[in-house]
């Protein structure tokens, strides 16, 4: 698209918009902080799609109601290695930094420790909080439900569960962290809106139509949103990504008593969405080190695998994060100029400061 | 195949015959009691390829020094919520029961358990721990690694990782549990063999030749084991299931201190496979049936789910194997002839009673 080149932002002043625009919509100074840490740390990381873009959707929760700006995360229940966190409609950064911080505490004190987030809503990028538990020594898993479905199950042909990712990590002593964060769905849904902005078909296992057959049409797809689990159709495993993405629906959605999108009372605000943080602690199973040194070796191993014909290398989950984040840590974050348009456009509308206004000129 | 017609076998018989089996090598016979119990559990959901045909795998273990078939487990490690048990380089299945009960303990003092095991073996199929824990009232995690690499990593050409399945299951009010147990490989490489069997080529995305490429000849790739992650290749979501069979060699190996099968020295006995249980207690999280009725609710509104043209139903993780158990428990487990003859063989060879004779004839 001839309008949309990246310009290159740094960082802080990413951090800094996102905080401008948070507070203009009623969320307090340092849950907008917080929240902005998350978001730019996800645009480091090179996940677009989960960074500062993901203003515009939170935008649309916000007029509409889904989200409560300036709700106020409480500990609900309590009990041994474990507790729920009411997020209280809020945005779900901010509980689920708190969840978090709260497994691994518990995990500190009794080897493990899990933390339900109810009455939440988008979290920004699940790795973020399982690499939150890595950096402070621990294997850290985070998984989310979302507020609208969009994965079809095996022999269907309406969706039923939202692209649920997995986000698991695990510490190295010399080495980086291993780092998996993967939807449940074959693909992210932004990978189909960028083959329909190209005027690309979809490879066949992707997405669906209507009545549940393969769906190669981009644009349709786009909109449609009926997405394969991963493995796509039967043959190729998809009945596993429809388990696995069910799983992450009971971890996230039902243990905590968070709402189930399909399930959800119509006009239901807010969107009652949940999280499910937990934390292990290898110093409990394992003498000090001998966790991280394995590790070490695993990823070692794993990156040795002998190339593919073709292929230049094998990479290890967490490779191309924290290659992302220390090229554009230099070098900025690169932004396209249509989403600074979006972005100014929105702070106009709340009354926001807009600091992004030379980066857009 | 002519000869390989299948016989109907009563549960019954069969654990009776693997447990002469088991003591014929050198387990207690507790202990052959209970690894009977799992492989029949096994058989009797239809999971053919974990149940009494695993002997044939196991007598090959038992002969090359891989298993130590009377080692006793024992508790090596226990703190707070967690513990790791060293299972004496046993056969899996006895040491993972314990380790299952022990983290169900643990989740009801703490809301959550986790029990690693090392120096252990082949464990059989991970959905029945998973099911076991849920039998109890608690949502159950096993996972576990297995003692020769077969998945591939994305763009690589050499395995690194076993099939290393995920097993979850959670416990419904008064439906049925839900239950998942899933290889993090494409397809289980019974269904390669299968293929090979049946002369029929393999679709492009299961397994890979020497060189990285897909391997569409069923016997050769029977022969090179070089299955491909859950996804296929990196177009198709490959690089997650690698990333999943890597989260959980992880916790499966790493975290309670067994070998990891490519950096085990060579000649290295007995096999130190590793695997992980953990529980969760849902009244830990929820006032009293509020987990359950929710599941109940969540199951019923996916198999409610309008199917795809051509199809005939959506079905729910644990549903073909509950629908198996029901038909078996009535009519018996068919075992294949030429399964029935590699038995008998078995036990000629180490002196234990054969009471299949009568199945055979």
């Amino acid at each position: 698209m001839a309008g949309d080149l990246a310009v290159q932002v740094p960082a802080t002043l990413l951090h800094e918009q996102i905080g401008h625009q948070l507070c203009a919509w009623g969320m307090g100074a340092d849950a907008a902080a917080e929240t902005a840490d998350v978001l730019v740390e996800a645009d480091l990381m090179g996940i677009d799609s989960h960074g500062v873009a993901l203003l515009t959707l939170y935008d649309d929760l916000v007029s509409t109601g889904g989200v409560v700006p300036g709700g106020q995360p409480r500990v609900a229940r309590s009990f041994g290695a474990t507790a729920v966190i009411d997020a209280g409609g809020a945005l779900g950064h901010v509980p689920s930094l708190r969840a978090m911080d709260l497994a691994i505490e518990r995990a500190r004190a009794f080897g493990i420790g899990a933390v339900a987030v109810r009455n939440s809503n988008h979290f920004g990028a699940a790795g973020i909080y399982a690499l939150r538990a890595a950096r402070a020594g621990l294997i850290g898993v985070a998984t989310t439900a979302v507020h609208k479905a969009s994965i079809v199950p095996t022999f269907g042909r309406v969706p039923r569960l939202g692209t649920n990712p997995i986000a698991f990590a695990a510490p190295g002593r010399g080495g980086p962290a291993f780092l998996l964060d993967m939807a449940t769905s074959t693909v992210a849904i932004g990978k189909v809106k960028l083959a329909a902005r190209a005027g690309k078909p979809l490879p066949a296992g992707w997405a669906l139509d209507a009545e549940g057959r393969p769906q190669t049409d981009a644009r349709r797809a786009a909109a449609d949103r009926l997405m394969t689990p991963l493995g796509g159709d039967r043959g190729g495993g998809g009945h596993k990504g429809y388990g696995l993405a069910a799983m992450v629906e009971v971890l996230s959605t039902l243990l905590g008593g968070a709402s189930y999108a399909p399930l959800r009372p119509e006009g239901g605000k807010p969107n009652d969405v949940g999280h499910f943080l937990m934390a292990l602690a290898p110093e409990a199973f394992r003498d000090a080190g001998g966790f991280e040194d394995d590790l070490d070796a695993f990823i070692a191993c794993l990156r040795d695998t002998p190339p593919a014909a073709g292929a230049e290398a094998v990479l290890v989950a967490g490779d191309p994060e924290f290659a992302a984040r220390a090229q554009r840590e230099r070098d900025g974050v690169p932004v396209p100029r249509s989403l600074l348009d979006d972005l100014a456009a929105m702070a106009a509308r709340s009354n926001a400061p807009f600091v992004l206004g030379a980066q857009a000129a």
